[in-house]
């Protein structure tokens, strides 16, 4: 396989696939909070937080002009997305599944950025994998919260677990050198991988009950 | 009618209103958790969070310095207006609609300030429409996440929607050039009038309901 | 008593009681959310925001680099502790009540550093003992609010009461010129103190219940 060389036509493409995963992620944001009662503005909220919010506390914590300040475009590819996934899924029923792929392309694709804009300010490599995770899943935390639900991440399928794994994979390739670009694209493979993997197959971390 | 016109007069009564805003945002807030068995401490908290946290997380996403910590004055009339109105509360029925009033020139005058802020630092437009927003509904917001229930604001009457069309509206005042402190007043007017009127005849977004 | 004179000497036995704490709040917290069905990642999410709320959103709002970005051995205390006493309560039981005095350490030492912080940026004295106040208790809100409840410390015994009491202590005893050591000594044993005594003899603020 031959990755694209010239660095105009891949920061174009990972510029695009980024809005698209950011739309992907505000419409299935939509699409979970269905059974809830909330009204367009609402829908719009929660479709904020879960495909912006990620980035958002990344860059509070890095103390970088906030992504979407800097480029409204993710915030108008947002709300688009959203608003979108409302009126359809007021004319016809949409599974929430539909976006599983989508939303597991975001996971990955977020991750790998957030751990190599943490990188690239030189921070620890414990702190750049989190960065990396909290880029991929606190969009995820934010929705759940607003919506007064128990956060799913926390108890479902792997999932934070995935973007660590890939994060963790990211400095490891770096470290020993490999091309940047394969490295980001064999750790963001090993996200999307283990996440399909685990929904297919329900893999989950072990659950936590005290012993009383 | 004549608008003031000498500058140290606007901007010292825009202050006060400002912090009386603020203060009536404080005290609302504490009714409207009333039914819940906080103390006196946790009745500050839930009042500070109504009553700064949208200029506070409006100041973060800009880079700003947060708004209290340059003028404590700010903090100050939060925390007494909240332990004044968890004190009276205690001793006499006052009816939550008491604040109603207050509480939309606040989401007035906040969605304003934070339209006009975000401007003034060369945002696009629909950032700055975001900020106001932002400044006008995310506190009622954080009171509702603190307080452990689901966000009126998501499914009650027009609040946030109120807000959105009056930023729109001043931003589309000034970009034809009419008088700012005209533009802030009309835009203003907006807000409470549709906030008033949304609760006097209980207008309200379509309801999202997914079909299955 | 002889406090130790050596300023080294003091700032490294201050530096491993602080990661200490971190490790100390990390594991209470995992212990607090044991009825929860959190998986191992769910564990780890919940001991960050409890072990490390407070300080990052201090630094947040000072607009400081976030502490744990600067120095991750407390980022490492805290996945380490938290997963400790995960791996361990899935053993053994564990009492709760094991962790209280380490956490009443931390909540003293915790307010102890966050008010100090706050007033060598210069801010004024609300605020810095609103700094402290929110160093000591915001993880433990992040944390509940996390586990999808209603904050304990809005309702039971004494706790964010104590951290604004030692902050007010700290800010007197600096005001009154005190040899800053001992003053940091008696405000954060003042906050040790009161909260022991409040677990001892269940002392609380006043409950909020509105007359209707």
């Amino acid at each position: 396989m031959q990755l694209p060389t010239n660095p105009a036509t891949i920061s174009l493409l990972g510029y695009w696939i980024g809005i698209a995963a950011v739309a992907a992620c505000a419409a299935a944001a939509v699409l979970e909070v269905g059974r809830k009662q909330f009204d367009a503005f609402g829908v719009v909220v929660v479709a904020f937080a879960a495909a912006l919010g990620g980035g958002t506390t990344r860059d509070l914590l890095l103390n970088r002009t906030v992504f979407w300040i800097a480029d409204p475009t993710y915030l108008i590819a947002a709300a688009l997305a959203g608003l979108g996934a409302f009126m359809l899924a007021r004319r016809m029923p949409l599974p929430a599944r539909l976006f599983l792929i989508p939303d597991a392309i975001g996971l990955a694709l977020f991750t790998i950025i957030g751990t190599k804009l943490a990188m690239n300010m030189g921070t620890h490599w414990t702190v750049a994998a989190l960065m990396g995770v909290i880029t991929g899943v606190m969009g995820g935390i934010l929705r759940d919260v607003l919506a007064n639900e128990e956060p799913v991440i926390f108890s479902g399928e792997l999932y934070a677990t995935a973007a660590g794994a890939g994060a963790l994979a990211l400095i490891g390739l770096l470290h020993i050198e490999t091309d940047p670009r394969w490295a980001a694209f064999w750790a963001g493979s090993l996200i999307f991988g283990l996440r399909l993997a685990a929904i297919r197959w329900h893999l989950s971390l072990p659950k936590f009950e005290a012993r009383r």
